[in-house]
């Protein structure tokens, strides 16, 4: 009965796109459930009640999106204190252009919220490279819907189902681990 | 004559301290200029006319200050577009706890800034070890002003005088490393 | 019965005596057991018949040492290819002098092995802040044994016990993540 | 009269072909003088007489090659020690299968690399997105020659000729930048 919240933000639909494409596979797990919410309106109350939290934000100058940020600041420094999440897990995952066909600075994105994480003392959910729809939109650290073609051109349509289509599979993973490790304690300060 | 801008927030006034030391090290340049900036107050213009962008900021569980991250997204974005700081000069600098003994995410975040500014295609000027203060407040991506005491307690007067030494001589290294290379178009794109 | 290898490379003796230190946290936790070697040793059998890998290294120019990257690029490729370690679980630790007081280039360095974990699909386990002894020795990626005073001397006797305590509790932390999830399959391509 | 030394590995001679790459771009500059040789056999000598230093690497699990690696720690490590290399010009290039769209750890691997040169106390030359060819082999921090297609399969040829044509102007920028700053001390210790 894992509860998977997913906090992110969106500028023209892609990386929203994604959070419901990762709600869906969190909840293809049977007993698991997913509660999407923007980094603007997602609350303390609602990371402390979730056993998974799942960031994703686009790509902005090689780094996560100022409300993304916000959020952690405004929210998650103080869980940090308290040391509310440890042992919980979580996950990430990024959308953007593209542009150079080398990831565009996905990569320290993405770092910079499992930063956070870490921080947080959550496990950590990567994306393996034999994941369904990797090939085309998938990273280490997580999913990345590339929304451009490889000449720089948007697509019709926006970011294509084809490139998020691992989106789902790790929201599954993240549900799965979750349920196997809530209320176990498994990281002790002692 | 370079102009070098610093652009910073703070929350207690290390970061702030800091940004002040690295004005003074600039300004220890013959003809070199300082502006000095937070964050929010900080326009697309002033960072045009300068020749060098130095940003500041405390690590917040292991990334840059939100308000560091917004005033990416507000200016840096749009300069990026037009490719507006192509061959000009940057370097960072941060503060922060130090809790753990071993840079409390200072890394990664100095990087998260630093990306930012290799996106915008500047020089990026390290620190190097042998510079002055370096062994009490550095890391190879820049001075890093260490707050608390070893075990965690907070100093009195906020951070020291010799944590911070180090960010003069940046200051004056930045300042330097933009006067050689303003104007001249070193790099080009094609 | 999760059977945790440790695996590093150590040059006066630091990394060496964290990995010991780990392999205690590991053996502490009822029916865990650890397996010690070096990178050279290292065999990709012993590998694939572990739950568990942690990696751990000295601090070389802000990356891991020589020998760890030649374990990963002989072994860790070949079972990256066929999938094998995908669900497993993955940690890292690191020592140096700590010149800078602000990390030294760990925190890159403690990622760059990360990466390798990811890449294998590994669930990685991190440092809470809350373990014991992370005040003297922690980053949140994992342990980081210091061997220098904060002025640059070497300490008596090598990196101190108290510095090092932090592994010993990451140590079990692995352990017990690797013992709730082993034979799960919680992480699937589809 | 710079001279540009570029030391890479290379397995199946992408990189290779990006070093030579590199080096014609460096040599496009009037004066300027490039030197080629593979991380094992490039010396100290050669490094210390260069004005700058080019890094180049397959991306093997989201780190540098491991010959590159030793190249740093037998050769770098000790010029460090010295600060025989502060003020001078740095900056690196990758290549790699690019499966998952992704960058496929790209980015940490140039990282890696960079930290290396921070620590030395380079400048760093990035790569501008308005650089020629950025679009099909281009991340912020240097080129990247992708040799697989999006679907995986490997290129008829190796990685075509378009995905490293950044790769010239990349050198060539470096040529310039260390033509700008030879011999004028413009990081100083104090």
């Amino acid at each position: 009965m894992a509860k998977v919240m997913i906090v992110y933000a969106s500028d023209y639909g892609s990386t929203k796109k994604m959070a419901e494409k990762v709600a869906q596979g969190v909840e293809s797990v049977p007993g698991a459930e997913a509660l999407v919410r923007t980094a603007e309106e997602a609350t303390a109350e609602e990371v402390i009640s979730s056993d998974a939290l799942i960031l994703g934000s686009p790509v902005h100058m090689g780094s996560m999106d100022r409300r993304v940020k916000g959020f952690i600041d405004r929210v998650c420094g103080g869980l940090w204190m308290e040391d509310k999440l440890v042992g919980r897990v979580g996950a990430v995952f990024a959308s953007g252009g593209g542009f150079g066909n080398a990831g565009c600075g996905c990569e320290l994105t993405m770092l910079s919220m499992l930063n956070n994480l870490a921080e947080l003392g959550m496990l950590i959910v990567p994306l393996p490279k034999n994941t369904s729809g990797f090939p085309k939109g998938g990273l280490q650290w997580g999913p990345y819907g590339r929304s451009l073609t490889e000449t720089g051109e948007p697509m019709e349509g926006g970011v294509p189902e084809e490139r998020i289509e691992t989106a789902f599979f790790h929201g599954a993973n993240v549900a799965r681990v979750a349920e196997a490790v809530k209320g176990r304690e498994l990281l002790r300060s002692s």
